[in-house]
């Protein structure tokens, strides 16, 4: 392990935490908010004294390989996460750390699970740092500050695979620094324009930047009490359908912007992502059905909670945990299926449940006709061998830590389908769960183990698994070595 | 496909099934329960019958590739199911035939769920045939059948590869038949052994046999009212020590009888396995001990009820659905864990387990260390690329059935966890799941479309799902082509 790189990387990530900082400090400001001004305004001097500290030396072995870009997110992430909850504690919002920890995470892995039981006690600064941590996970900061700091090549490839959602990552470009740069325009662009639509559906300006930074990052924290069921549905509907354009995979909008359309439309991932959406929508709108005044209604809030829970965001306007069976079933298993990949989604991913899924068939065609040759193809090319090869053991993982996780917190007692659906929502960065969890419950009931084991699933779940783990893989604790 | 040995192969089926009948009809006069075994009696004429009609013309192609050989394994479960559920009906005692069929099915399948809601009221003769399923299907009979017929070598392997639990058939002896021959003897020693002990402790002789071969069989059905609460704890004893004994892999067996007991006791599945037990058994003591008065007597329900499930057995000595929430979780995920390859046992399989969890291992060698070459080892032997990828592909469908089943099940509009555990516990042939269709519920309440659901899934998990699979597969279904 090349020690030197991590830590100088780290020290990057502080600047940018400080930065980051500047926005909910000015916004304490603006609405006369100054003791929480000063948690801001001193975890921001904090962070600049932590980047000094870190980058005061030049690394002087710049190699970076799979092994450090991918200690180099997770230990990113967990940086972020951990100096983002400080504000939280020392303005005495959230007393206990944990707890803060437990909401910073849940902001930067775009899960928006909370402890809160109401949100519209806090400070505007507060809710708008929570808000704003969800739009800045939705993209990542790692491929973002190599975008900007002059390193090797291979050292790209490598963080932008970790951080980036999905089997892998297409080269839009031929040099990835101009991808990644293409796909932030994408973003705010398209984050603008939703905060424009809303501003003239008549809502707040907090509101809209607030509730259009959980959209775009499919976080899902909302800023008032009675989280969304107060907007108008005009509103709710914009938000709906940007929650779906930003579940979609942004190689979509790239081939949209040079005008290759015919090919845009060809995207299996996408397709298959629409028809999820489609088919969801009418099974939960007929189930709900009697529930509401009139199908349209119905069709409103089934198109809404879907939207929400495949992109999974999160956002509710209605407590599912009402609903009928089918109606929960059906959006436990989007839970589980996710956006598309290269989308700020989370979840298993739509490209990789087709991969899953054209596997078997290539099983059954094997087996049929022993001779034939098969390949899994994907959108009209063969899919490498590598990656179906990613795919099954992305899924193996998946399924030890979630097993591993639903151990640890059953502990606590709670009933099964709060244990299941817990790991469940923070794994693949939902939001709400079913029953203690559900839209109108909270997080805040779990021990502080459960949290810390919850925190882990966001972020394994944020970050395609493999980095949180590679964690607990001695050899990556030794110096200098392989 | 090469229909003709299907069908060839089923009309032996038809004859097994004649004589599998004709030893309910003998209880049945032993008891005096006339009416019923006239209904075995009629029973034999019908499958004799087909026997004769199916077999009449003998096949002009005898070839049998593995297409022919999944299709024939699925064909002849169902065929013995379906003609096993006759008597039931036509006797009365189980009225509906998809209720009779679910009954046979779960016999047979070695799962073990009823829809029975008292056991105890049917005839000796009924229950019997109900225990007798479970231990044929507890070794399956077409590699039976194979062993006594001359067919082509290639077709036995085949058969052999579906009917067998576990990833990988191991070849014991040059020959397959004296493989097959070695088995058998094996399993019938063990039952004997088994029905002796229990004698020896005081069971009335029907309760040892038909409970022995629902150990065997690790299937699950019991014979009284109040399933096994009424045996001493040393009769239960002896039936959970054999069911430990019956979820290991019979190679291990093998090994012991030709006196490689060092290589015997090396197989890291079986370590594996008894490791998952004793961990298991000790969380779930320590969980229960407020429920009994004393530490042995939480320690004999935990050891029964741990190798019951892991075994996918599915016998209860208490109603476990009233135990703490981290006891339910981890006989929860025992379900999915399963026994090892090669045993009576269902669910994933341990060897499975092993297979993905150093698949894992392997990913992440090759990202630290990415110039090293690294193969997935077990007990000191290369495990073949082909083995890794079939476990990865049997993940994928396993999960895929399970989700499709769920979403069924769901219409019937139960809660949630007795949807999940219903197909949980079908699926990997345990018997009883929580809730509803806990140790002291039965599956009676479900709809017919639902009962046929978990009809297919007892089958597949079974089958190892592929050949349950293949009915789907639309060239599957042409004549004579590839």
């Amino acid at each position: 392990m090349n020690f030197q790189i991590v830590r100088y990387m780290l020290g990057y990530v502080c600047y940018f935490q400080t930065a980051f900082l500047a926005l909910p400090l000015m916004v304490s400001l603006l609405y006369g908010e100054h003791r929480v001004g000063w948690a801001y305004f001193g975890t921001m001097g904090l962070c600049a004294f932590l980047g000094i500290l870190l980058t005061f030396r030049q690394p002087t072995d710049k190699r970076m390989y799979s092994k450090e870009g991918l200690v180099t997110v997770a230990f990113s992430w967990i940086l972020l996460s951990m100096l983002g909850a400080v504000p939280f504690t020392i303005s005495g919002e959230i007393p206990s750390y944990v707890d803060a920890l437990f909401e910073t995470v849940s902001g930067f892995t775009t899960t928006g699970s909370s402890i809160l039981s109401d949100v519209g006690k806090m400070s505007y600064a507060g809710r708008f740092w929570r808000s704003f941590t969800h739009w800045v996970g939705g993209m990542g900061v790692l491929v973002f500050i190599l975008a900007i700091l002059p390193l090797k090549g291979g050292a790209f490839m490598n963080l932008m695979k970790a951080e980036s959602p999905g089997p892998s990552v297409n080269k839009l470009v031929p040099k990835l620094r101009d991808t990644a740069i293409f796909l932030y325009s994408i973003y705010m662009g398209m984050t603008l324009l939703q905060i424009v639509l809303l501003l003239f559906a008549g809502m707040p300006l907090f509101d809209a930047i607030t509730m259009t930074m959980g959209t775009a990052g499919t976080g899902g924290f909302a800023v008032r009490s009675d989280g969304l069921e107060g907007y108008t549905i005009l509103q709710q509907g914009i938000i709906a359908v940007f929650m779906v354009l930003f579940g979609v995979n942004f190689n979509t909008y790239f081939l949209m912007v040079k005008g290759k359309f015919k090919q845009a439309f060809k995207s299996e991932e996408v397709r298959v992502y629409l028809g999820i959406i489609g088919i969801s929508v009418a099974i939960i709108t007929v189930s709900i059905l009697p529930m509401f005044s009139n199908i349209f209604e119905a069709l409103h809030h089934a198109f809404f909670q879907v939207g929400s829970i495949i992109t999974t965001t999160g956002f509710a306007t209605k407590d599912f945990n009402l609903w009928p069976p089918i109606a929960r079933t059906v959006l436990m298993i989007l839970v589980f299926i996710g956006a598309c990949a290269g989308s700020t989604g989370g979840g298993i991913k739509v490209s990789r449940i087709i991969i899953m899924v054209k596997g078997i068939g290539k099983e059954v065609k094997t087996l049929t006709h022993p001779r034939s040759i098969n390949k899994v193809r994907m959108d009209g090319r063969t899919v490498e061998h590598e990656v179906v090869r990613s795919v099954n053991v992305y899924l193996a993982i998946y399924i030890l830590i979630f097993v591993g996780s639903l151990l640890i917190v059953t502990l606590d007692g709670k009933d099964l389908v709060t244990n299941f659906t817990s790991v469940a929502v923070t794994l693949n960065n939902i939001g709400p769960g079913l029953e203690v969890v559900g839209p109108m419950g909270n997080f805040s009931s779990f021990s502080n183990l459960s949290k810390l084991v919850l925190c882990f699933d966001m972020l394994a779940g944020r970050l395609e698994l493999l980095p949180m783990l590679m964690l607990f893989v001695p050899s990556v604790w030794k110096r200098k070595k392989g």
